[in-house]
């Protein structure tokens, strides 16, 4: 699906959080890369970033710059995906996208490798990258639900400004300085200040009166766990935190478990790592798992509420494996399977 | 109960966050005071203190100075509670205890005036103030579990610095300072560092792996509300807020419920504020209700996941109504039925 060769690619938005965190990664993980394409709209055009080594310019965005390129990394958001999709596909590129556009497509594989990585193969063009929220609930979920089949989920989430993109993570420093100095500005990139402060998600509200980051969470889980009727409740609040995500879960399974299964399968699962120092009463931090590529879970207990419910806490770098890392393990896993 | 007549009354412990917070709200609400009297351990004794336009000197505690005292309000821990609660008593005045030590005894009420003031009437000295994150969940859960019988409820904390005092909310000041300077020292006050970081709270784990914390909004929760079975699981978080505590509540009833009823009933509460501003996306946050004597309450939907379950979320004031205003709530009442 992808050829057996040092490959061209391109990312489209990479001077964001997520765009550069992909050149990282990309250069970290020595991916197979002969030419490497910075694409942006005109406003970022001439930009200088580095990658391995070189110097790389910002180029505008156009059809012309996409003949010869293999791969595609789209992390500009939702309306540039959906405005070069065609233009993508029609020049024979693989198109990993990062945004929202398709991933609820009936023909668009939404894909976390550690736990559906067969459905990327059934790809025609794009492969769509999850949720961040999504992608860490779901390396924790996938190996459970596998085992134990899951009645409801109740999930609580701690968000960091980095899932509002750079900008938002500027905004956090500079809004805590101007706080500890007695000066309290108003935000301008995310809809109040989250210095010594949090709010509920911001995404727009359906009418439900969930939000689109929560609708996200209960409708992707689905299609990535291939559970098109999982029962699954979510509140996202966006915390004062720079880069990594939390997440309070509660999983109700249908039938008695064993805890101690239950921590086998989570200490083997792909992906993830337990903190669980009982005697030091310690376990995952944001400031643990950023910059880490596994997420991190721990405080795993039986629900006192219900004996056959879970109560447990995860921690992950939201650009990294939310994200970035995500993205880039879709394209490693296209290679291995071409 | 108490006397009709200005009160003398002592405040143990009134350096710390509650305890400063005590007297600007015994002033604030003209609470009728002939004359109070500070106590403290030999190491706070001799620091002023103003009030109501006057100083006052932080005296030693001893049996001496409870003579002739109507009202204590103790907030110095439960070691110093359980060290000073019999000569309190046999001097003949009502201690309102904000400590965690005589909570869950059965002679000892625990009371949210605005839940359960009758239980008040019981008290044989001691009434206790129950735990800030009980207290905020009680405002909501009391109501609504008057009206639709409750099944369970799972919830998750987004807890202060505050409610580990004030030491930890100078610690979240300067240690934010610090790491925007580029240097990340170690915590002194807390376990780890809240800077841009969170936590899972870190009182004592019990075998079954929930924390203290978590416990007491078990254990309280069903005393205050009279519901010795309800079932309730909490995972309690510290972020890095500086003193108003939020909660994300799954509340599961046992029959049918009708959403319009529960916005009625949360907005007659004793106590409770709504804020649910659909069109501008606008809910609680933990600045909003800093310094305010109400909790705030928005998000109120049925949840996705099972139609007999509610999700909504709430911030409070953990020094004000979590601690302080409840105590002295508890007093108002005592007053009012003597």
């Amino acid at each position: 699906m992808l050829p057996k060769r040092p490959l061209t690619v391109a990312v489209l938005g990479s001077s964001g959080a997520v765009g550069k965190e992909l050149l990282e990664l990309l250069e970290e993980r020595s991916f197979p890369i002969q030419e490497l394409r910075l694409l942006a709209s005109a406003r970022s055009k001439g930009k200088m970033q580095s990658w391995n080594g070189s110097s790389l310019k910002v180029e505008q965005v156009s059809a012309e710059k996409f003949k010869g390129v293999d791969l595609v990394f789209a992390s500009a958001g939702g309306s540039v995906s959906r405005t070069w999709c065609e233009v993508i596909n029609s020049s024979g590129a693989l198109m990993i996208d990062n945004s929202s556009a398709f991933r609820m497509e009936s023909d668009v594989p939404l894909v976390v490798p550690e736990v559906n990585p067969d459905a990327a193969l059934l790809h025609k063009g794009v492969i769509a990258n999850p949720n961040c929220t999504t992608i860490l609930l779901s390396l924790v979920l996938g190996p459970l639900a596998k085992r134990y089949p899951v009645k409801r989920v109740v999930v609580s989430t701690y968000q960091s400004a980095s899932g509002a993109g750079a900008r938002a993570i500027s905004e956090l420093k500079y809004l805590s300085q101007e706080f500890l100095e007695g000066r309290n500005p108003s935000s301008q990139v995310l809809p109040y200040s989250l210095a010594f402060n949090l709010f509920l998600h911001n995404s727009p509200l359906n009418e439900n009166k969930y939000c689109e980051e929560e609708m996200k969470m209960v409708n992707e889980s689905r299609k990535i766990l291939n559970l098109p009727n999982l029962r699954l409740t979510a509140t996202c609040v966006r915390v004062p935190v720079l880069r990594a995500h939390s997440e309070a879960i509660n999983i109700e399974f249908e039938d008695e478990f064993e805890l101690y299964e239950v921590n086998q399968i989570l200490k083997a699962a792909p992906g993830v790592e337990l903190i669980e120092d009982l005697e030091r009463n310690r376990f995952p931090m944001p400031t643990d798992v950023t910059g880490r590529n596994s997420i991190s879970v721990g405080r795993i207990r039986r629900d006192i509420s219900n004996e056959r419910a879970l109560d447990l806490w995860l921690c992950g770098d939201q650009i990294r494996k939310g994200a970035a890392l995500n993205a880039i393990q879709i394209a490693e896993l296209m290679l291995s399977k071409s």
